[in-house]
């Protein structure tokens, strides 16, 4: 099997879309699909996971590594390369099927064509290490220089981050060469490594299936250095259909990765120089061939939604930070500093199934993630004074809150806006044990419980419990003053999502109390110490019993997303954009054009109703779509999995479909919002991805685990015939395969 | 005594300035400071008190009359009067000793010069009659055309308010005509009838002492009517040094008047006609030199202070409601329809002292307007789901909410901006209790409280009850998401002075039903009916004991004005106003330059120190006012005089003294924010008036009623050697005068 994204012609445009759609990566590091000659103004990253700097008081982000893919050439003293060359062809590629990125670009020169090649993959299976192959073809003969080597002056959005930059080099052997940085980051001094091998070969005339025919090579070399880059020159007559050919093996490793880093750091590389480029290139092959064998999701009849699947599914296991115990996933993934590199509620609500099912190990490591930042909710939560854990809405390395109070400018008068995202958005901390929970029951692995997690659970209940308001005259409890999934409508009461969140931690909390005599003694005797546990559970049962939510009207059927939005104004999707004036507007905040109107971000209610299915008739689902749905701008990538979801779950599979692939396209299709005035908030779009994962499985294969055991009941739109894929549960792997008209669950 | 207010020459920018400045009125109507010759663009206004129009959605605002004292004059086919013609001199007046509004102008003409003279007054004791004398004067022979009418097309902001005008003409004997309009209100069609008499005298040559030589009058007279005018033209060939004089006699009546409103208005003018100007004058100035015997506020030693005081005072004297048994003043008096011509908290905070002092039947209308609109706040509670009576933010006739959910527009956008005037500024309602217990308090009538006193007072503090929140962990209530009287701080929780004065309201409630015995019967039967009552006093009194009242930090003495409010940048005024980008633009809303700082609209914390000031030691009244008032933009008119009064209860009266004379001077001096973009929001102050008196009363002099008796404890700043006033408390009057050694009531 092959899936070969590829794209023929230039357009400079499209630059920064191309570095997201053509991403390679491996979890510890995203590489955006840029091209080698470019540098920072095309948004070249090599984005490094869980690494973060801030400068001065600007916005804390993840640091992009110097980039060690950067090459171009010169032919007659003549810098060659894209956006500022003359080509007449190009084409760039992404073998998904084997995360290999390749361009193929040939230039007319005054002495005659030249043709550039690249080929570039991060090792699965040695996160640290990049490998890359760039050749220079010529048609006749001429003088060319390769030039290759770090450029260390990267694309920020809030940098530089870098310092103390320090640039290394040395001749290996022949034909080879060494380069290498050193940096530091600004805020905490941690030690950047960037080396790179570089070996040549020059192909005097190319005879297919005999590239050994090869005499002494004869070419000039020189190291370069300017303050931010070094380079190695090599200048080289070629004769007509003549070929230099360069091989690179970049390794990166910081202080954070291991104390003797930059040691580590060479060992990898002189390993890699000895096993070569091709050696390397089949053990990646191999990795990917034998990651698709399991995790592949087979579709027949529908060969487009397959490869928009698997392809969503290929951004997420580059994504996936296998290479640490306790790490989560930036809701851009690793395609650059957009959003500041954290985490939302995005890997608990949509990306955790993916990896729970495939590769439970990751899972367990985004689970951990909360577990180990625990303290920062705490701190966060104390800060507003609340009790309990209170999470970071855009969490970084400790739960650090990366959200400011002010998120978004205002277009019109140039002042930042206050935004309420990070104060009032409260669902966050009933994601993070829901991630915890469903983790939990899916893997039967109690292990997270014992190393944290009960307390996660806890401190979460214990936050809600903090927040419940009772009106005096009235029994109920109630949660005030939020900004639920919807971020349009903000400072709103008793959100329903928020409130049925709340009581679904209460129960988790009430769940995990009754069970602790199930857990270690160590655990129970620590948790006991720490808490007084039957006073807790009075509480948060009577809690979860009093909270209020709203219920179906008796008629309509329909679920009133928070207080009062009954009563804002009920308008078109068209009307509201109609009343824009500057594109760049923000539709939500205090006066935004959707703010006193009906028109909402994303699923809210149809978020809730998804996840808690099972507590409301066929009919109130099905109102709730039909109501919601026109009313939603699906502004977040968030939005379309859940309305493909719950249409399935409504039995609708064929309503549900142009939603599925709306974000199973997401990445592949591009587009989107971009840019914020100056600043770039485009990437790629796991959420969507996982949300089309889950619209697979939970959707049209209607996967669900209740109690341990899996059921299976397909609901497939009319062009899929069939569809397959394997799941882990509990510990057991089962080969799941539904057709219209059966399911079939088989242990492997 | 006489207090002339006087300006030479002649600026039209100052028109609208001069429109409230130069105000007349007696309570059933307020006519604008304008010339004879101003139309609609010189904001002429005759406005009516208590009738009010709405045309389709725009805002509802009260009526204005056609202005029947529109009177021009004509030389060689000329018109000549301001703005448009060259004058040679012009002033205005203002006898504010005796509510007499005149100017003077001379025109050169090619003829030679004519000079204009008129003079006005509203009836005090005929609220419905206006008179007007109005002549020409020539130096030189030549003929005049003297045009006099009624000009129906009136200035509006949301009109236009009057249909179906009917004009009808007589001449009623010799030189005497009639001519009258009739029209219905666009929206309830109430009948509005306005008649004048005009009564031509011509003076062939002025002799002094002697102005009844005069002989047949020779003049060419004829009606003109236009679709908005009617109007006599007289022509008249003057000698040099003729004169030619108009009287009108001017009646306004409407159906909510009288069932015989027209028949009643042309009574009124025979009557009037009959009596003459000259006796209808007397009888005016009468009316005022006793006035002044009993309300004026003598200032010795500041002789500014003193205009400045009585100044105010005038204007509240003019727009006292007397005609009525239940009518309250807008809170920009009778001087246009600005702010819709709503009555605001400002009637029960800032006016009803004087009124209640001074003139208590007046008092007990303002109480009990309230009363009588008590369905409107039943009503407007229930709109928001509460129980118990919420008050209209801008209350209109029956209590209809004229206050709008978007009170402001955005200056950047042009887009309405959502405010939350009417849906948070909850402490309305508190502030109807407070208007009227001090009422009963002050006056010893219980009456009101038969009529209906009682249910407001127990449904406000079912209104308040209904909007506790328990925060469930915590015993203490709580309210929520109010705007305190610092507007620019939009939904806080717990404003201090919000909370205060619902504790206040229960403490009345509670007050009430302990006292019910004390009922007529009938009452005591009516509204144990109503309630139960033995129920709500186990509520209100656990209501009060429990709301949370933030107390003076043990240090600092500090009260923080609502939750958070410490956490918001702490800035001075300089550095906000700094940061405006257009003039126009709103400090407050959820982005406004103020909204994020500590910097607030008007005396908040400072008001409810103010009011309670017996709870509080003296240390922390002052530390409060050293910490807020630079921090305090001044940006309402109310805020001046608590900021005045707190200084006096805090011994300071020279920090008070400043304060003092902004409340007195606020239109003496003009000035202020009187255009919003194309929207005119100027008009007078009557509530600065109030608060000016308050602190000359309540501050300089100290007077404090405590169970039924008075004390006084003078605080007299440096400039003021003496002040003396007189009141009437529980029915009795004292004259008070205090002095910096001594302070004596005397019951007179």
């Amino acid at each position: 099997m092959e899936w070969i994204l590829t794209e023929n012609g230039y357009d400079s445009s499209l630059a920064a879309t191309h570095g997201n759609k053509y991403l390679i990566g491996n979890g510890y590091l995203g590489i955006r699909g840029a091209l080698e000659e470019y540098e920072k103004d095309q948004l070249v990253a090599i984005n490094l996971a869980g690494i973060y700097d801030q400068v001065g008081d600007q916005f804390r982000e993840p640091v992009n590594a110097p980039n060690a893919l950067y090459t171009f050439c010169e032919v007659a003293g003549e810098r060659i390369g894209l956006p500022n060359s003359e080509m007449v062809s190009h084409q760039i590629t992404l073998d998904f099927s084997h995360g290999l990125f390749s361009r193929k670009t040939s230039y007319p020169t005054k002495k005659g064509e030249v043709t550039v090649e690249s080929e570039r993959f991060c090792c699965m299976e040695q996160p640290h290490m990049i490998c890359m192959k760039y050749s220079i073809h010529v048609s006749e003969a001429m003088e060319v220089t390769l030039v290759s080597g770090i450029d260390a002056d990267v694309w920020d959005i809030n940098g530089p981050h870098l310092n103390k930059v320090k640039f290394a080099s040395s001749s290996k052997e022949e034909n080879t060469f060494e380069l290498s940085v050193h940096a530091v980051t600004t805020e905490k001094k941690v030690g950047l490594h960037v080396q790179e091998i570089s070996s040549l070969r020059i192909l005097e005339d190319i005879i297919p299936d005999c590239l050994e025919q090869r005499k002494k090579q004869q070419y000039n070399h020189e190291v370069v250095k300017s303050e931010q880059k070094v380079l190695n020159r090599f200048t080289i007559s070629l004769p007509a259909n003549g070929m230099v050919c360069l091989y690179k093996y970049i390794g990166i490793y910081t202080e954070k990765d291991s104390t003797s880093y930059e040691k580590d750091n060479k060992e990898q590389l002189n390993h890699a120089l000895l096993q070569g480029y091709g050696t390397l290139k089949n053990e990646h092959l191999e990795w990917w061939r034998k990651c698709w064998e399991k995790d592949m999701v087979v579709i027949e009849g529908d060969e487009a939604a397959m490869q928009a699947l698997n392809y969503s599914l290929y951004h997420l296991i580059t994504i996936a930070p296998r290479h640490s115990k306790s790490m989560s996933i930036p809701a851009r993934g690793l395609s650059g500093q957009t959003y500041k590199g954290a985490v939302f509620w995005d890997t608990e609500m949509f990306l955790l199934p993916f990896y729970l099912y495939t590769d439970p190990k990751v899972a367990r490591s985004l689970v951990k993630y909360r577990i180990d930042t625990l303290e920062g909710a705490r701190k966060k939560a104390k800060e507003y004074g609340y009790l309990g854990a209170f999470y970071a809405w855009e969490s970084q390395e400790g739960g650090h809150e990366a959200c400011s109070d002010y998120n978004v400018t205002d277009v019109f008068t140039g002042r930042p806006m206050r935004t309420f995202f990070r104060d009032k958005q409260i669902h966050i901390s009933a994601a993070v044990v829901y991630g915890l929970m469903t983790y939990v029951h899916t893997t039967r692995d109690y292990s997270v419980l014992e190393e944290g997690g009960v307390e996660v659970v806890l401190e979460c209940a214990q936050f809600y419990y903090s927040m419940l308001l009772q009106k005096v005259p009235f029994g109920q409890y109630e949660l005030h003053d939020v900004v639920g999934p919807d971020e349009y409508h903000e400072r709103v009461n008793n959100n329903f999502y928020t409130n049925r969140m709340a009581k679904y931690t209460f129960d988790m909390a009430v769940e995990l109390i009754y069970s602790a005599p199930k857990l270690s003694s160590d655990t129970q005797n620590k948790i006991a110490k720490q808490y007084g546990l039957s006073a807790l559970l009075t509480k948060f049962e009577e809690a979860s019993k009093r909270i209020f939510l709203k219920v179906p009207d008796k008629y309509t059927k329909l679920i009133e997303q928070f207080d009062g939005y009954y009563k804002l104004k009920d308008t078109s999707l068209e009307e509201v954009r109609s009343k824009i004036i500057h594109p760049k507007e923000y539709w939500g905040g205090a006066y935004g054009v959707a703010a006193d109107t009906k028109i909402i971000k994303q699923a809210d209610v149809v978020t809730a109703l998804t996840l808690f299915r099972d507590e409301y008739e066929q009919e109130v689902l099905q109102k709730n779509w039909d109501y919601y749905e026109p009313r939603t701008e699906h502004g977040s990538s968030l939005s379309a999995c859940m309305y493909a979801l719950l249409a399935c779950y409504c039995g609708n599979p064929d309503q549900a479909y142009p939603f599925f692939l709306k974000s199973a396209m997401a990445d592949l299709k591009g587009g989107g919002k971009e840019w914020a005035g100056l600043l770039y908030i485009g990437g790629t779009h796991p959420a969507a991805a996982g949300g089309a994962y889950m619209t697979a499985v939970y959707g049209f294969a209607g996967l669900s685990i209740k109690e341990g055991s899996i059921a299976v009941k397909p609901c497939l739109p009319s062009s899929i015939t069939k569809l397959s894929f394997s799941v882990q549960i509990g510990g057991k792997k089962y080969r799941i395969t539904v057709t219209k008209e059966e399911a079939v669950a088989v242990l492997i």
